[in-house]
């Protein structure tokens, strides 16, 4: 038997990366093709005066990002980042949007040439000039074949092993089978799709709706408004995608976990929708309650509605996306709350009827 | 000016039907073509020994089943039926369809030939010979055109004034627009789509993912999870659709209010998921808990989840069906709750490979 010719790095190490590297280092110790050894990098810092990287290696936990589950013994701690990628064939980046430039400015020229890489990140840059991925970003700065997955994936569930789904998008067929492999489990079930971009798109945008569930929480309102608001904003997700980027999305990856289920779950559960509920109840500016609440970090679903507005004012069609708009005004420019309701009535059918950009 | 030529008759005064009744009976009042009043059948009974009609037309409030809410004046309760209809142009039927039948034979010969009809009843009946909708069964008694009205409308959030959508199903243009007058408020938007069997076929199968989102809070799982099951029950729902009436439904009726909204707010409100939460957490079977917790009166989810199964069996399909199958199996053949996973990885790309009904 040949020895195996594959290894995992996972770059990051927060509630999300601590996640899927439970999940992988269980499927490689598992496939015979890859190296039982999970390359971790941790950012390095210190805990109750300890070193984080030495107590992962020791006790087989995240103890600060992802306390109260084991992390395979596989998963091997490492504080360097250009150690951790050296050998590896495949890549798993998974930090915080706002570090990737500095990490990738760090690990390039030291990965292998063969490596591929998918992202776990969320997060989208939308300007004038269109959209920016962050698998786009990293190959351009990698120069490497880059997938991306995303879903419906609250990571303290997942580490619980609560039954959940996500999606691969993957351009080449015999690469997303191998990423498969290494993801799924009988709880988190892995879809693959030929749609790099469109998986990244959904998981931006539903953070923005997220915030409109949020306003309609923090009006007291009930769950036929909320369904509402996750039907409009779904649509007006899918209608600005193919719009910006309707050449290179399949508008099937809506339905996939990614989209569809990742804008349920978001308008349910998590912070994007739990501010915006806070702002409506307080009076308070998003920009404070990211003082008090997130410790200064800016608030994903706030940002993209900022970044969004600006693109569909740009384009001159406003008109096509009360939802988004509303939300932006309530954010930006204190419209009060009730206002989201505003000329929602906009007919779905005729999608092709948003002028094309001009880009 | 000449008088006014249309008359409005609601057939059913429980909750959804007391609710209606607000609506439209506020909207008449400023429809120039149609009259002030609004005939509003309600089955006789009496409250604390007096006639429910009376208090009604004494206190303009359903004491019973949608107390707290004042009715509009021209909103008259009337205790006969065929008395009720006599003068209708437009009919609004709204009871629960077991009663639907002896309705029909009471007013049957007693209507205007000229009248339409709409119905907001929640039912379908699917057999091994196909389905019935409860606007083909009014059609076949009545031999007017009628129209359907379903949307993510629990109906004391709406008797509340809480923003919501509601989708008319409704062939002919003209009449969408005269039913959407009827209908339409600031709080409760109508969109109307040509496509009236898909708008009830949506508002009858969103019960049984229901149930199976209620198995899901049963075994105390979360968002992800509950994200996927409606996710895939939405799927599902929308491929039995096209399977069994892919000639007569639009495949964009789905994502209307009907359809995903509806899908959201019963999968977290609403008597379906309760009930299959303590199926779940009690073990009783669901008879029981119907005796129990509903009078005695049959859970549609359960009821339409049996029913489907019988027409995907003889259709010899179930594999494409794996979380209808795993839910009527739950239900009627003492499989256990988490058994709903098993088998959900199916590919929704491909849903024109289900093979066409014999029929």
């Amino acid at each position: 038997m040949s020895p195996p010719s594959k290894r995992v790095c996972i770059l990051g190490s927060g509630n999300w990366g601590s996640t899927a590297a439970r999940i992988v280092g269980a499927n490689v110790a598992k496939l015979a093709d890859f190296d039982d050894t999970v390359n971790f990098w941790v950012h390095e810092e210190l805990v109750d005066g300890r070193k984080l990287t030495d107590i992962i290696n020791a006790e087989h936990e995240n103890v600060k990002y992802l306390p109260g589950h084991k992390l395979p013994d596989n998963v091997i701690a490492m504080p360097d980042a250009t150690e951790a990628v050296k050998d590896a064939t495949h890549i798993i980046i998974v930090i915080p949007h706002q570090f990737l430039q500095h990490l990738l400015e760090t690990v390039h020229g030291k990965i292998l040439p063969s490596a591929r890489a998918i992202s776990l990140i969320k997060g989208i840059g939308i300007s004038d000039q269109g959209m920016t991925t962050m698998t786009q970003i990293i190959h351009r700065a990698l120069a490497i074949p880059v997938s991306s997955l995303s879903g419906a994936n609250i990571a303290n569930e997942i580490a619980e092993e609560k039954y959940c789904e996500t999606t691969i998008g993957c351009q080449d067929p015999d690469e997303a089978i191998v990423w498969r492999s290494l993801f799924n489990t009988p709880y988190f079930q892995v879809n693959c799709v030929a749609d790099v971009i469109g998986v990244e798109f959904c998981g931006a945008l539903k953070n923005v709706v997220a915030v409109g569930a949020g306003f309609i929480d923090g009006l007291g309102l009930g769950n036929n408004t909320k369904a509402a608001i996750i039907r409009i904003g779904f649509l007006e997700m899918r209608r600005l995608a193919m719009h910006i980027a309707g050449a290179s999305i399949q508008e099937s990856t809506f339905m996939e976990s990614c989209g569809l289920a990742d804008v349920i779950t978001t308008c349910y559960g998590g912070r994007n929708r739990r501010l915006a509920e806070y702002f409506v109840r307080t009076g308070k500016p998003m920009p404070q309650l990211e003082r008090e609440l997130l410790n200064g970090q800016k608030l994903q679903g706030y940002l993209t509605a900022g970044e969004v507005y600006s693109y569909i004012d740009s384009c001159g069609i406003t008109d096509h996306f009360p939802l988004l708009t509303n939300i932006y005004q309530i954010c930006y420019e204190n419209m009060p709350p009730h206002t989201i309701f505003a000329g929602l009535n906009v007919d779905f059918s005729r999608d092709t009827q948003v002028p094309s950009p001009a880009l």
